[in-house]
């Protein structure tokens, strides 16, 4: 086999597909079911602009791969005949207080001056012009923000992948690898032993525990975010509302919003806290009064995989290297779907990256990241 | 058939169970499955005393059923095997405001006089020596106060009578009557026509429209109750804790609590708002801040059968005598199935009720029941 | 009011669509939540050919709707953003016994002489060349047969009248109607009392019911289907396959595959049999052997409404001119929904419908549909 | 902390019971929650003579189990308030065929020879005149065996921990240990770094992948047991019926009874095969034939540990004396949990051991168990 990969979600699942369509042979093993975990629980925000107001070395990953998004749906809907709710209705972030107000403008400004033609202030009368059930407040509106259903997008790209000949191993966990003096050869499974030219490790919160066998420590801790849903009897909203303190509203087929999300670190514990429900309640029915009224449906949590300096890891590993760890995407994992496929696979085959990738490196400068004698 | 019963909930079942025992042979008609509705749905509060602050017709029907039910709980699983998780902590009643403590004050002082030996008055202090979890409040315990899960209880009467020979006919819907007369002699149902000696009517909320097909104009509708349930990892109560404002936490088996409930009155639909789901959180964390760390279990939502003035229907029509309505239990429903099966059959034997039945007649004074001509 | 509808399912919800959308202003009630029963229960073939092998009054409109089919779920997806999982991949009726084959050939002869462009015979080998997964036995393939999401295609309706200005009032019971001579002016529901113009009753198996209280006997009994879907790893079947003996496999997205349906009449009751799961597994690992080695994922019931005749009830009340019964489209109230809404909004404007609707008469010859008087 | 077990099933849980009941610190870890995969999937039967027709390690401490019970029940009940679901009516096992018939004359005559007072045989017409609703064949009863609700008695254990003291840490897993020397003196988990005196290891088919990151290579493998259940009007078995090729069908409260069990060797996938279903449901249907009519409920699967030669590993780890490992329990497991923790208990005091437990130990002879070097 040439590549194996590690983790079934939604990294490992379009890194599959993209080296599957290039040519290669791949296998993807994952412990539980396909499409789980942080890939099937997130809101499923494509918003470049939401996540930075200031440089970051993730803007040109997340700007690229936004705009590869169209395509990609496209094609994986050709492929599998899976619908993932794709729109792109844009993003309006809402200031409801002054120090909001106060990072609201600089956020506008920032993506103003890189992306004028998307981006537009706009006051609390024009707020409510725009969106009519949202409270008067100062906003801005990044009008090509989308949003895609995140449990569907992953399986998409799963089928995608076994539509180029890639097959997944669900339900099987590995718990060893060979090693072959400064390779690693192969993995010892629960569906027994396989050896690969690559291995791709993209287990999201759970890859630490997987690289620590690898003598590699990365500096990530989970972060448990909670989520609930509620439907009404006519649509409240046509973009999704982006407030300060964990609070996002997205609109959803069949008048279902998904209202998001705390950030709870350090927990793999996959329930809900009541005071997360009682808190993203509070909170946007402060932002759309109108939810008071709706019907609640139901909440749920997902395990994100966040790094010390919050840049995911995208690399190869120091010592051996037909390693690579791919992880750590936090809140951009759904984002960042349309383009991690390709730079992994450029990475593969040792082609030039069309982005600067320094940054993800797994032994980038820190305060961590040392690989153990 | 001697008796027919229109009805599969508790009061429907509770009937069957009782009249079945004295030997006469029963059919219950139920429109969907049995069990369902408010009888399932209830938090399960057997709370005689949390309900009235002043004399009321039902308190005597109250206490004689909350005293009947241990043996028609050892009765009924002997019979059916089935646990309905019943037990006797008491309920705490809390005053959270200057306003609640003035109405614990008139509470507390009703129920001395009435069981001087089941109620205590307990500063903050007390309370939270008895019930560490709960905010330093003045309270009131009452002792005797008992609980069981209701949907299980719903099922020991089903499960019960048909032991004793009562038939369940669910899924089944009667659409009208066959007269003779001054008397009715049987029903038309989706699963064909039955005839019977006497006919009981005890559909809940559902009544009053089966009522108009007999004339009889019910001063009735229906109330909505929401619930949340939450678990926690140790058990945080051992009696139901009852505050002002529609709160009450009922500590259920697996470190398990049932928040009830709100009242939406004039509703059929049993979705729950999210301004409810928000509401009983933050009360119950109030109360019991500890609830905070809970997990979010669900929530749901029943219909509850409430009258214009209060006081169930129990009683005869007025024209056609054969035919009795047993409704309006609106949130003692469960608290009175132990006695209605007993208070019903007597009235189908014309032996003495041992209860003053008058203010639950069908025609009583007051603001309507009048007969259609 | 203009038109009053009773019933929220795809019958009632197409005609509402229609009736909006020519500018009549419309309520629906609806008992239960919307989109329920037969309605979401189907498994959403829209098999115009798959019901008929020889001349039957529905035939004509079978065909229409099939044909106005694309347009339609465009314009619900334009209004409504729903996705209703619509194909057009064929039906291949399938000869698994001797009798089964005197019985296709006989479907094939009929089919071929109406639509010659769009039949076509299949060896046991080619067959199993268009559908490799299915058993090489003789078939016909009807290639323009389609196939929804029943479910969702109720839901696009029930949106689709809404966005057309369409009030639809879920969890509200009609217990009576309220006449004025020969008209009826309106209903009493458990939301209080409607008037309306005209009036339409289109209750599915629960139409019967409601028809005694304006003195109409319909000759309708309900029949329960039962279904089961399994899922699989990758794509068993492009064309929903069809044996005889209540057994079809409708593949759906996401490697779906529903499998129904049994057919047992004079039965309400929305559980599933053991016995019904055993068989519909039976014959489709029979038909598909694959199947074996599927995921079960679920079983399920909706309750469809069959006339005595075998033909739906499309027409006005013979008494009261203003009132309409429109149910009984047993297997084909997914198909026929693209063309019920125009055909009866036609009746209630007075207009030539295009379709000869005699046979579809309250009042036909025959068996039954007599006045009581 | 004296004693740490990783894995928070019926097995580790037991342990952690009876350890914390002897005054030991105790932490237990899980690393999903509690009380779930083979401790919940399980049908119940507390059977120590279904599993068994010849000399057999087990057999005493499944005697021991057995009779341990009511009186551990009655302990966990005092302790948790939870109910298992615990009776004692016995196990009735069936021959179908010549070759059943063979194998359960062996069978009565192994266990007459034991325990004569427990034995019954049975012509088809006592086995009908028994339990009249099963198939008139021939029939051992043995009067004695139990059952319980699995995953209620799981509960239950693990309650009875806490309330003696243990401390729980769900969805957390053990990544790595960490050694001193010959010692093991703590574990790397997803929550930190935990240190212990004493180390045990339950954690059912994924035990073979933590022991080898301690060098011992475990010969077992993971058997998948699909199960369905179904319910009924009226109850039709009061003891478990057993018959050969993979059926038991156990009746539980509500008129509910769990078929059992399929066997599929090697696979940690938890999905349920259609074939699977359909061959549940068959067998069931031919022993009690009402099963039928039944109302089909659901279908679920758990993976069970099996070792190589069908006997448990109980024992300290051959080089780190301080490391036990506990598991392999197959079918047995909820019917050896009332002695399991008593026997590990003595073992970590250095207590003698009332069994023969050489058989179990995770050196024994034969094809494995080999330390790797």
């Amino acid at each position: 086999m040439d590549v194996l990969i590690v983790g079934g979600g939604i990294i490992g699942s379009s890194i599959a597909f993209e080296v599957a369509k290039r040519g290669a042979s791949v296998v993807v093993i994952e412990r539980g079911e396909l499409a789980q975990e942080a890939s099937s629980a997130a809101a499923g925000m494509l918003g470049a602009h939401s996540e930075f107001s200031a440089d970051h070395p993730l803007i040109p990953l997340a700007l690229a791969s936004q705009a590869a998004f169209p395509a990609v749906i496209a094609e994986l809907r050709e492929l599998t005949n899976i619908e993932v709710g794709w729109n792109e209705s844009g993003m309006l972030k809402l200031a409801t207080t002054a120090e909001e107000y106060g990072e609201l403008t600089e956020h506008y400004e920032f993506w103003r001056r890189i992306q004028p033609q998307h981006v537009r202030w706009l006051t609390p009368k024009e707020v409510v012009d725009i969106e009519r059930n949202v409270r008067n407040e100062y906003g801005a509106m990044y009008t090509i923000d989308q949003q895609v259903d995140a449990k569907q997008l992953s399986l998409a790209f799963t089928h995608g992948a076994m539509a180029k000949g890639a097959r997944f191993l669900p339900y099987t966990e590995v718990y060893d690898f060979i090693f072959d003096g400064e390779r690693v050869v192969g993995v010892k499974t629960t569906s027994g032993t396989l050896y690969a030219e690559r291995i791709i490790i993209a287990c999201g919160a759970w890859t630490p525990m997987l690289a620590e066998k690898l003598r590699l420590s990365l500096h990530m801790y989970p972060v448990k975010g909670e989520c609930v849903s509620v439907t009404t009897e006519t649509s409240l909203l046509q973009a999704t509302v982006f407030a300060k303190n964990g609070c996002y509203i997205v609109p959803k087929a069949n008048n279902r919003l998904v209202i998001g999300a705390s950030a709870i670190a350090h927990s793999f514990t996959k329930t809900v806290q009541a005071s997360s429900v009682h808190h993203l309640l509070a909170r946007a029915m402060q932002i759309v009064p109108a939810i008071a009224h709706s019907t609640f449906e139901k909440a749920w949590a997902g395990i994100r995989p966040q790094t010390k300096d919050g840049i995911p890891y995208i690399g190869a590993h120091p010592q051996y290297e037909n390693v690579f760890v791919v992880t750590g995407h936090y809140r951009n994992g759904i984002l960042l779907s349309a383009i991690t496929g390709r730079v992994v696979s450029d990475m593969l085959e040792e082609k030039d990256v069309p982005f600067h990738m320094t940054p993800f490196s797994l032994t980038r400068e820190g305060e961590g990241h040392a690989l153990r004698h």
